[in-house]
């Protein structure tokens, strides 16, 4: 045993097996690695910069005031407690060390590993337009959703006191960045949040004539989905009043505007949904990475041939069957997670060789509001009712914890029930971190 | 009409009766006159700084990871949606220019009043020290409570990666300064916490062997109770394994100890229950203030005979049937906004003058854990089992909301059944600010 492991009386860590295993983040994909080798009662130890594995696609809800945030997020530790051999830490992995095959966290904290598991994610992109980022947010984490649900919530309030209907106009303009699914989930939600939930609680403004805009630089809008799914998808949001502007890309922005196709609109809130890229923390390991930052890794998840570290999720680029890219999907990293995982035990048990991956898509869905959802699995393409039925359904049983699947479930019925958001909250701290970002010009 | 009135486009605000009633403060006491007021369709405008009412008595669960924030507030605009001469506006009183019978906020805006109503609410005291604000935080706002839970959580996941036991010991420290229900409670729930939903989750170290201690500097705890109560209240406490330090006044402390008894003892969190002032705002009137900064009333919550300011809630002293000062208690405050909303209707309405408050007490309860409250009215006095179904019956029904009492009532459901805490929520930001205020010295 080194000198660092003692001292992080990680005891366990080596187990019977000898190895030491790390997993770096805590998202679909290294959960499943972590859960398949306590399963077997191997080692490990998983770090995460947060306490909590994060439902991401349900955090949309959070940011649009349908859903709090502990409703969306499940304890790393509750969700691991059964099995003993594993450890979870928290912490910030700063770097890696791959000579002295070391770990090295923010504050200086030290493990050393035998075999290294990345998974830590993807983080907001802006395309080389880093100075877009302060002014519209990305939606990746617990922090994002707050600061985007008291952005949309205080923009009305200011409308509500604004003296010019110019000025009320611009505070009530939502801009969304991006047609793929959060984009469109996010302007769905918005338009029912002002047309619905809020339409009643103002007396100088009227909520549902907040102008909410999707702004797509391609030609269409979901383009992961087929043609007619894309179609409804559109459809559906112009009924609901949202304006639809594909084939725009985004020219310019700063507090409280935004140029598209030349023109300099005001808007009160803007919500980045147009990209991410992988965690920086992938960039640290000295391999090149591809133009999202993603790190290229072989059939088997390794990040080079013969080594001991292995990538998945967000922050890996694996081909599929097709040849190309997975998409960062939730479903890809937690598939590659249970792969990895049983595959490095199954190794570490009798040394069965690792296999390669295959990818199974269980299909795609996107919600755009009530009664209205896409979902495609193949040549199965089903749109409106049914599919937001599926959709429901679906993300209710992918929630982890019996709890969280009661609750959701209880907002959801009792939000189609009365059209009301259960998560308006707005606190003084957030209003003044929001006051300074939000100012108009 | 002002151009301050017309400048702020609440138009309805004069309405029938012509005469402008700003209150401030959306607490238990100023929602009341609202709604009296909204009731007989008289105009008026709220004002507060945050966009909620909060539900106070159960802050103590959001801190403590029972809760979510959004279980214990409701937006003002929902609640008070229904009376369309009701006007809600969210923004910060700064000042009160008496002479101009304006009110100022931090921004710049006014707003002119014919009748003020002062509801404030109070903010943490600390006994003249202020410097100790930074060190033990006090529970009276969603960002109190979310700070102190990410400090409670934090606290363990520091502990499990220390390497001294010592410093793990110091971490698992939580030092609860002051007696009073709150006190009690978040002892109660902080023991809860650490002996069953955090059992299990660790690996170096053991949460249910925390320290938990109560800090008083009176005789015994919950001293508005009887005797026979705070004896109850302390064997429970004692049971659940807190240490109970009555007669002791705390003499000093800084990041990570506090010294009592002339003893310094290291703590990974302090919680400070011990005080609450009226809110500053209640100094900006000019009127002498008494020495926990509440306003003086007369029996018609009047600031001065004569005058057209009113206050009442926590930052007003209004003398019971006794003489003495009522109580800062959420039903004091409810009952004055209901008598003084109503006389104020009945006085713009037909000039019926304004009549005495009394109060009617309806009974205290604070409860110290699992079938353990306490609750007296009068002569009445409950313990235990009976008790706490007591407490718990109570709160859920004076929850504003039929969605919130459901939430709640189901959370708590499942936390009797499982022990399990819902809301074990800790994001990189909270970590990174309590990173700084709460490293070991």
């Amino acid at each position: 045993m080194t000198e660092t492991l003692r001292k992080s009386r990680a005891g366990g860590l080596a187990g019977q097996t000898g190895q030491r295993i790390i997993i770096i983040g805590s998202g679909f994909g290294g959960l499943e690695v972590a859960k398949a080798l306590g399963r077997r009662g191997l080692a490990a130890t998983i770090v995460d910069r947060r306490n909590h594995h994060l439902f991401q696609p349900l955090l949309y809800q959070v940011a649009t005031a349908a859903l709090s945030p502990a409703d969306v997020a499940e304890p790393v530790r509750r969700i691991l407690r059964r099995y003993d051999s594993v450890q979870v830490l928290l912490g910030e992995v700063a770097d890696i060390d791959r000579t002295a095959s070391r770990v090295i966290f923010s504050d200086g904290f030290e493990l050393t590993y035998d075999i290294l598991v990345l998974a830590p994610g993807a983080v907001t992109g802006y395309f080389g337009h880093d100075e877009w980022a302060p002014v519209a947010r990305g939606l990746k984490s617990i922090g994002d959703a707050r600061q985007l649900r008291s952005a949309v919530l205080l923009a009305f309030e200011k409308a509500e006191r604004a003296l010019d209907p110019d000025e009320q106009q611009r505070l009530m303009t939502f801009a969304v960045v991006g047609g793929g699914p959060t984009g469109v989930e996010l302007a769905g939600s918005l338009a029912e949040l002002s047309r619905f939930a809020l339409r009643n609680d103002y007396r100088n403004v009227r909520p549902e004539s907040a102008r909410i805009m999707i702004i797509e630089a391609g030609p269409r809008l979901l383009s992961q989905f087929s043609n007619k799914l894309s179609d409804f998808a559109e459809t559906r949001l112009r009924e609901l009043g949202v304006e639809i502007r594909t084939n725009t890309p985004v020219e310019d922005m700063g507090p409280g505007w935004i140029r598209i196709a030349g023109e300099t609109l005001g808007a009160g809130v803007i919500l980045w949904a147009a990209g991410v890229r992988a965690s920086p923390l992938a960039s640290r390991l000295g391999v090149e990475t591809d133009r999202a930052g993603r790190i290229p890794v072989d059939p088997l998840l390794r990040v080079q041939s013969g080594e001991n570290i292995f990538a998945l999720g967000d922050a890996a680029s694996c081909a599929g069957a097709d040849g190309r890219p997975l998409p960062g999907l939730a479903q890809v990293a937690k598939q590659q997670g249970q792969h990895l995982g049983s595959g490095l035990a199954a190794l570490l048990r009798d040394g069965t060789p690792l296999s390669a991956f295959q990818y199974h898509g269980r299909g795609n869905t996107a919600i755009i509001g009530r009664h209205a959802a896409v979902f495609e699995q193949g040549r199965l393409r089903l749109t409106g009712w049914i599919a937001w039925l599926a959709w429901a359904i679906i993300h209710v049983y992918l929630l982890v914890g019996f709890q969280h699947r009661i609750l959701v479930s209880i907002q959801w019925l009792w939000r189609y029930l009365t059209y009301e958001r259960g998560a308006r909250l707005l606190t003084e701290v957030e209003e003044k971190s929001m006051r300074s970002r939000q100012r108009p010009q």
